[in-house]
């Protein structure tokens, strides 16, 4: 029986409908902007919050029962049964995975390699029959204790060696599966302590591995995204890739801007101090946007809630950027969600994915609605015009820091302040959310 | 009369003397690592907390009473006279200072420089009978309205123009009283919402302006460091120089990392979610330490109180850091701190700086002890010594990722975690602090 | 000419109008639940933030530019004259005010009560005249720098003397016009540090100074309610007057807890690391529930923003707490908020307020639509039904700790959770709003 | 073998030890004030981090490898021998647990109080062997999964019933091994979402639980303290024991005051935005302190870090408090802290409690002396001596607002600021830390 007997697929039903399994707003078949919403939005099931994730918190352990809970390559071929079929009732069109979520833990590299080769057949056949496509593939390189001190950058050469290799046959099983992109999170490629740490050696280190991971992908003709997740802290006390502008700085450093991406997260960009919108603006200045982790962040909870999203004017400003910059290519939204750990119920999942569902399609279609409003990108233009004329124009290019006092001498030049009209842009964006 | 009539200079008396106006550790003149401790801590005193800053806080105005409040060119002779008697009383061999902090506020930028220059010319007369030295200077371009929506990233190009005008006088300024470095603090090149933003140009702008003034420092043969100093919100919502790895990846965008070095405060290091001696540490190992701004915030105010530093095993921990790198060249330990609202007397303000430089004193002789021990030092070496084998070497050099997975396979590499030892160290720390 | 010159009153032309100098959702004469909307919601303005803030913050000053800054008496009725004719404008039915936001700071007590009744003659002409109502008023015992050690809670009982006399004056002021409500907020009934406080005195002259104000409200016949403000920092380092559990503490412990009630603001809520519906909850489960003071705090700075509320979620949840607890009585919704110091312009000011009041109309009405659904009310009563058994009902009466243990024992009481269902009920909420 | 094999039991050598196994300044025979240290302190072991922790996060599991994971009974057993073997090692003269530390789980209710027993009988007999003495017991109310929606406050009156047999099991067992307190933590007594939360009620049937548990402890004569432990957040999003400040108002609402004292945590003080000093302060003044759980959070991470102490500044004023206050009565010093999880081995656990002792024995001795010196007390008594006069007494007691306003006006008071020293008091500090 199905661990989600008697739960059907969900269906669009509108906005009036009180059936809380069905979607009020997201009709994957709506067509926006000439492309179907199913296509924007690009919808992704992550399998470790669903599927692996038991309800356990600092302060105490399991609370789901899952059938698949507790057993070794049956299990894992339970849960799969049940992630596809919670696939099928929902119609997203992706999914993402870590090795550790999908295959039963092994005695060795060899084993792990092994059972995770196991579960891809299945996933693969379960994917040709009909299943969604793979937005990302990732390692796990964060739970297991061998890695409590780092993967890439562990002190401990072997356990380089060990993640390299995991990474390898993480990224053989993406492409094999037709990922669209691969993602690294470096849970633990950071510090506790700055005593026993030699930062910039693991630096190099870092930067060492994600070379390899790149000539690897090239060598295979993986034609994904290599993507990095930032998130400034949890579980270390330090996270190296802690926000976009590090990463950034990073990738640039060793001269890996080219080769890699960002996955964003709405709650590691709010642990860094930032909205979500700041951190999808400024990768996509610095030319680094990939793909975004949708869930949402207790502000008041100093540690990753990873709740399902559920703030609409929030949302819709993290999309507005989104599709003002040309929307997803290989990214997608991928929900880096979990249940409250009080949720026990199979419908309570089920449900947490409509109402995310529900809660970016109307982002979404607030932000398209801006967009072509474009109310905010006229105040844009007019705020900024004064830097097209000549003398703005010529400072930016020719003048010296003489010449430019020497116009201001000459002009005068006294500027008074203009408003920057907030509220104003604050009311009008209500207007759409 | 003397603001500060009756405070006799403060004398090094050691660490049993309860004399609350004495140097209990700070000793210029000792001998340490082969250097007086004067030339090692390099003290600056503010001129802006110190002489400017009245008292007031969002809630309440001006609490001090000086009197040098509210005047002109003649109330700026009188401050001048008082901050040089204050550098006397304490003996710290710099000072740092903004344009506005020590001149009127003209009616336009020619009144303005010609009081700067004014004020200059005092300055230049007491630093020759004996004053301290110039650390660095720098231009306020974050307190008049003006600047309300940043200088270099303003959406106006004529206060881009009125800011690099300004920055010109301040660095000529700064080139004439000897002063050892420039500093740029980008109070206002952020934001206060991205709805009116355009993040791109403005960090365009901001780039540009550095060239700038970068240009221009080669051109005057002005041979100081050009400083950023990192904070990451406050006044903005966001702040673009948010800390050491965002400038150090704007640093590289733009070219510019090679030219310009960081200023590092206590205080935006904790705003920022980092400790003071990953940031120092962190500059170290990109290359771009250049001084700091000693001070301490609250870890429980979510704002930049500017405290003067006053825990012993923080301040310790800093200086391992800088003087495991080799100590300071062209920077030094500038007191960005200001008094508490409500500690209104002259004696207050020596008597805060005193304990400051006992604080520092202390931290910096723990520091030194520390690494003569050298037991922080040989557990790292210890910690990494595997990466100095072939393998580990090999892997870093010339190994592919197929090499490294065929590597772990043969050798059936499955490491053990080892112990990180972190409260040892934390131990070892507190016998010298 | 009015400061307001050019804008016209604000009407309601529903949601689909795009002039943003009109209410979209407000419409003050709409019947809801059987009352005028203007009579559930009660708007206020707050005079301090909308006509005493000049802009400032703590790196720059003033950058308004209002025709009543800098003045005596005669600029204070220029300013009293804005204050009426925005009050017209926006149409609301009621205004709140500091002692020193509407008078000129006298030299002594004498002087400023002069002042005050001065101002207080020509608002009860206006208010006669058709203005607004009075919400509340208060004294300002934080700004001036005698009370830079607090008001109450000063170690000079001079201090307290002043401060008692001064609420007198404006109690009495707030009894002539007709007041609702008296506020108090002690920005400065606290500590910067400990270490030159007596914690325990503090908070005994707090209450006496607190049972002083309740005895002269009820001889002068003061039918309004009295309300402490409470906030956790900023000012101060500490203040006493932390959440709604602390001043609920300190009430209870002086025998307060029935003369005095809570003005709540979201704005303080967070700061002191709570929702505002948790306030609001629990001050109505405590019974001191009183007004409340609308604004929204950025989550990420740590400061008070007082910025104008704009997230229709958030401000339905607070709504929903209030209508459900029966609405407000004396109290009302103050806007509590300023515009953003960029936001220079009459216009601005005006649309402020505007955009704050749709964002009230639309998450109180959804709040009555939430209500009204009665969803979540069935949800309640259905997850604490056990709690209307027998069993149950003695346990909470009779039973002692053996008699349940005993209970356990002999039924084999071996409870399994039921889920909490959080995300449904999240969903839920957003089908309204 | 023993766990703690090879390690001798730590003797006292003196501040110039560098011996990282000995203590360098607890020396529990040293006299201070007429008592010896040991007496002073009252250190206790906690069970539950240093023998029943994994050295798991939530995005990892256990680190640790200790011999007595995953067992049953026999598992308890040796557990308990290496627990009180470290307790020999360290000569502590206390320990504290929570039930689930030190019993196998059981089938029900009945199953884990024969487990409970089982485990106090072989306590019972370590103890009577020279084993150190129980500080306090308590019951884990919050790990198990019963619990996940509260144990006093769940909405199922079946798991308040558990909860309070449980509670009844450990209580006995508690005056069975002459336990001096006993603690409650309502680590689950909260909530996640206000939606789905009836505040009012489960603050009621918290205060029912408490009272049963007075009641109890009266009927069985059991003359140790009922402490209750307060924690503003985590694992819930809102726990109802917030901070002091909310524990008293509690107390006092549902009359118990007077049987109810506090336990307070360094971490949790920090984690609700209070410094540790603060807390215990209040407490004090408000007459329900009880005992402390020493450890240090960090200041930068939001969530319950439980390290071991090692900042001797913030212990030393922790403990002036404590002992201004006159001391702990049935109160001490437990070690609510935990090895990070990269410190694997037995010398890592008992170094960390050997640096915490010393910070701790450190921070002790210069209260002592501050208290001795009397400057932080004299400087007090100095600044709050204006209300022995006799017009501040008769404000105080029998003055009304009115007169207080006319002896205002008749003295023409006009009080000046004083200085708050701040700084000054600071620096004195450092003399002794
Ligand atoms: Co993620
Ligand atoms: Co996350
Ligand atoms: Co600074
Ligand atoms: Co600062
Ligand atoms: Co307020
Ligand atoms: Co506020
Ligand atoms: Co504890
Ligand atoms: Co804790």
């Amino acid at each position: 029986m199905s661990y989600f007997e008697g739960i059907a697929p969900i269906a669009f039903e509108g906005a009036d409908s009180d059936n809380p399994l069905a979607f009020h707003h997201y009709n994957p078949d709506e067509i926006v902007m000439g492309k179907r919403m199913e296509e924007h939005l690009r919808f992704a099931v992550a399998y470790w919050h669903s599927f692996a994730w038991e309800g356990g918190d600092p302060f105490g352990g399991r609370t789901f029962d899952r059938p698949w809970f507790d057993g070794g390559a049956e299990a894992a071929r339970v849960k799969a049964d049940a992630a596809f079929d919670m696939f099928r009732i929902l119609g997203t069109p992706y999914f993402c995975f870590h090795d550790v979520d999908v295959r039963p833990e092994g005695a060795d590299f060899a084993e792990n390699t092994r059972n995770l080769n196991a579960i891809v057949d299945i996933f693969e056949e379960k994917m040709e029959q009909g299943g969604p496509k793979l937005l990302w593939g990732t390692a796990n390189m964060f739970s297991h204790r061998r890695y409590m001190s780092g993967a890439a950058t562990n002190p401990d050469p072997d356990v380089f060696a060990f993640g390299a290799a995991t990474v390898k046959t993480c990224l053989d099983a993406t492409k094999r599966l037709g990922g669209e992109n691969y993602v690294l999170w470096g849970g633990r490629e950071g510090y506790e302590t700055l005593l026993n740490t030699d930062m910039g050696t693991e630096l190099d280190h870092l930067a060492r591995f994600l070379h390899l991971v790149v000539d690897y992908k090239h060598k295979i003709g993986f034609e994904g995204a290599i993507l990095i997740e930032p998130k400034p802290q949890e579980p270390t006390k330090h996270q190296y890739d802690y926000d976009v502008a590090t990463v950034y700085g990073f990738l640039k450093k060793y001269g890996l801007e080219n080769e890699v991406k960002l996955n964003l997260e709405q709650g590691h960009a709010i642990l860094a101090g930032h909205s979500f919108e700041h951190e999808i603006a400024l990768a996509q200045s610095l030319g680094v946007f990939g793909s975004i982790d949708m869930n949402r962040n207790d502000y008041q909870s100093g540690w990753d809630t990873d709740q399902f999203p559920n703030n609409v004017p929030e949302v819709a400003l993290a999309y507005y950027h989104i599709v003002k910059g040309g929307g997803f290519t290989t990214g997608g939204t991928n929900f880096d969600a979990k249940l409250r750990r009080q949720s026990l119920d199979a419908e309570d999942l089920v449900a947490a994915h409509v109402g995310g569902m529900d809660v970016c399609a109307r982002g979404f279609k607030a932000a398209v609605a801006m967009l072509e409003d474009g109310g905010m990108e006229a105040a844009l233009a007019d705020r900024y015009a004064g830097w097209n004329g000549a003398d703005a124009q010529n400072m930016l290019k020719t003048e010296t820091l003489e010449d430019i006092e020497a116009r201001v001498l000459r002009d005068g030049l006294n500027p008074t302040p203009i408003s920057g009209r907030q509220e104003k842009l604050e009311n009008w964006v209500n207007r759409f959310v």
